[in-house]
């Protein structure tokens, strides 16, 4: 019956703060990334106390976060927050949300003490427990959320690293990989082989800092979509090329990227994109996974894979593979988004091969998805096309 | 290197079609569900053929789709296609919409033949080898992909057994189940334990009619949001309740409603709901759950699980749990959706309940997020919400 409940020894009951956010679990093994973010909380507290007690006015910097402010250094290889700097001073007017993030900051250390982990909204939801210094609207406290980011990014403490987590899944994975994640409550390594899944795949989790990982593979192939990674991993092309494979659904999330960046540093592998020949799957999907992305270039050091090269699919593989048949007139928005590459974008304007593969779709004025690779056979995409590519990893785009 | 390739040896070069659809693999173990696809399209097949024998025009005759031809009957527990029919006759009109029926039927039975499978895209891609009964563009196939799909649901045969899979995810899950798989290659069963993986999740392929189950638990719980997933996930609460967890990530896939639905009626487990308290949660997640939609009645048999029924959070809930501080106004387009749902939703209006809880949360002007739940402690809805609702099942709403 549903409503039995077994054996298993319940948490304890006690509360471990006046909010009562969260209640001690046993803590598993200390990972020292916990201690550098405790660290930075109160190194920042510790400024604001100072303040206090000298009776000068206590003040947060955080980077602005603008396009204005960001930099790109192909060397670096992502975009880079600048150095204007917001100030915000404790005054009748700020009081309300400098109060507000220093709460923000205390709950993230609850957080860390009891190895748990909150999303955007349930830090919204704890806030009405904060008397006036609850936020009234979910708008609100992702702007205070978005400030510490900033704050501690110059820190060098991510978001996630703070235990604020994004609602979202973080991509599926399949391949010649092991990866190690701990039992939160007894701290045991807990070892999830990806190539034991047969059809089905590795889901990522929403926060990946603590993974570990074990891997023989030569490379990380992302793909674009779930129709093709089904294919690659149900006929265990990982097995073949000796890889592993990310499915990327679309723009990578946070974790998909943060997932690969950790995979690909950890272990030394090149990583590969597998992306449609179109506007959307260079700037959108393969420049985010490279670089990061404009509107957020202070968390772009950590969510961001700069070693990534393109794979394909490439204009001239519309040429080389004869998928002429298979092609799509370029839309509007397709033109809009190309031309907003080379016009507006450091990236592409930075890389001569991407401005050459951009002009050669814009005379073809054609796109192709990755499947249109079926014209030749549903496999022609595991028997002939990657094996090819793959003999030349030198001619990907970069 | 990436370009090394390991000695695993090669598939065999030869092409089993005229067209090179698919290249044969080693074949698996044989599924007798395949034998019953490839009867129903045999036996398609021979009415055709016989009919062109005996001079007279040949037809196909498949369902209407669209809602005035759908029944619903809380016995059966799913919107059902009624009796109208579309007969497509082959005239000079249909030639080419016929051939790429028969094309598209005897694609799938290549595809069985060699234990592939195709998306929609890929089938698009594909016919552009069919000569004159190519696809100019891709609204033309999922057209005939329909049309075919309601041909074999008549005969109890889903896309999925056609070997047409969606280019989708199936969603998340983690808890007290063993998975079992197949390599595609060897034929081999593969064990996938979803007690072991930490934090991540598996993740449920685009097909899943070959999946087979053991376990120990007591019922399935199916959660909207990825964020109430991953904290009932990392405080492994499946093993604390003995049950499964399915992250579905909004309104559920068709491969996320066949997974859950398979699971439940091999090993006999109740199916529990939990989402947010507002009108989509309701009619949009919970509905397509239960019962399937309107718009694609064809195919509810399949993909609906009939034996749902909704945890929460319910109206009630938000009285009872002291939800008050964090809930939200309802906005237009949820007095909107909450409305259909009680005058146009066939559903709805034969189950008193559901009309007494929407009739409360029209009374209350207000909606809840299943996040809400953290106002009383991250940790509420595991240490209290749960364990309380759970003591009483038959109080779910139907």
């Amino acid at each position: 019956m549903a409503t039995k409940k077994k054996a298993t020894p319940t948490p304890a009951k006690s509360s471990s703060s006046a909010d009562g956010a969260t209640k001690p679990r046993r803590r598993a093994t200390k990972d020292p990334k916990d201690q550098v973010t405790l660290d930075a909380i109160a190194h920042t507290a510790e400024g604001i106390h100072q303040a206090i007690l000298h009776h000068s006015r206590p003040e947060l910097k955080m980077p602005v976060r603008a396009l204005s402010n960001v930099s790109y250094d192909p060397e670096k290889g992502y975009f880079e927050i600048g150095k204007d700097k917001k100030i915000r001073t404790l005054s009748v007017s700020t009081v309300k949300t400098f109060a507000q993030t220093l709460k923000m900051m205390s709950l993230s250390r609850e957080l860390i003490k009891n190895d748990d982990f909150a999303t955007k909204r349930d830090a919204y939801y704890q806030s009405k427990n904060w008397g006036d210094a609850r936020f009234d609207e979910q708008p609100e406290s992702d702007t205070v959320m978005d400030d510490i980011e900033a704050l501690f990014a110059d820190l060098g403490v991510s978001r996630e690293q703070l235990r604020y987590v994004p609602d979202q899944h973080g991509g599926a994975v399949a391949g010649e990989l092991v990866v190690v994640d701990r039992d939160i409550e007894t701290g045991e390594p807990i070892e999830i082989d990806c190539t034991r899944f047969g059809s089905g795949a590795y889901a990522v989790p929403s926060w990946v800092e603590h993974l570990k990982f074990k891997t023989k593979a030569r490379f990380v192939l992302c793909i674009e979509t779930q129709g093709m990674f089904q294919r690659l991993q149900s006929h265990k092309y990982w097995q073949k090329a000796g890889c592993i494979l990310v499915s990327m659904g679309g723009v990578p999330t946070r974790s998909c990227r943060r997932f690969v960046r950790l995979l690909s540093e950890q272990c030394k592998l090149p990583v590969y994109a597998f992306t449609d020949c179109d506007p959307y799957g260079f700037a959108n999907i393969y420049r985010t996974l490279k670089v990061g992305s404009g509107n957020a270039a202070h968390i772009n050091q950590f969510f961001c894979v700069p070693n990534v090269r393109y794979l394909g699919l490439t204009p001239q593989d519309i040429v080389d593979f004869d998928l002429g048949r298979a092609t799509h007139p370029l839309a509007d928005v397709d033109v809009k988004r190309a031309f907003d590459a080379l016009k507006n974008d450091p990236f592409f304007q930075s890389q001569k091969p991407w401005k050459q593969a951009i002009d050669l779709l814009m005379k073809m004025q054609k796109r192709a998805e990755q499947q249109a690779l079926s014209l030749h056979g549903l496999n022609f995409v595991i028997d002939e096309y990657l094996p090819k590519k793959l003999k030349n990893p030198a001619s990907f785009l970069p």
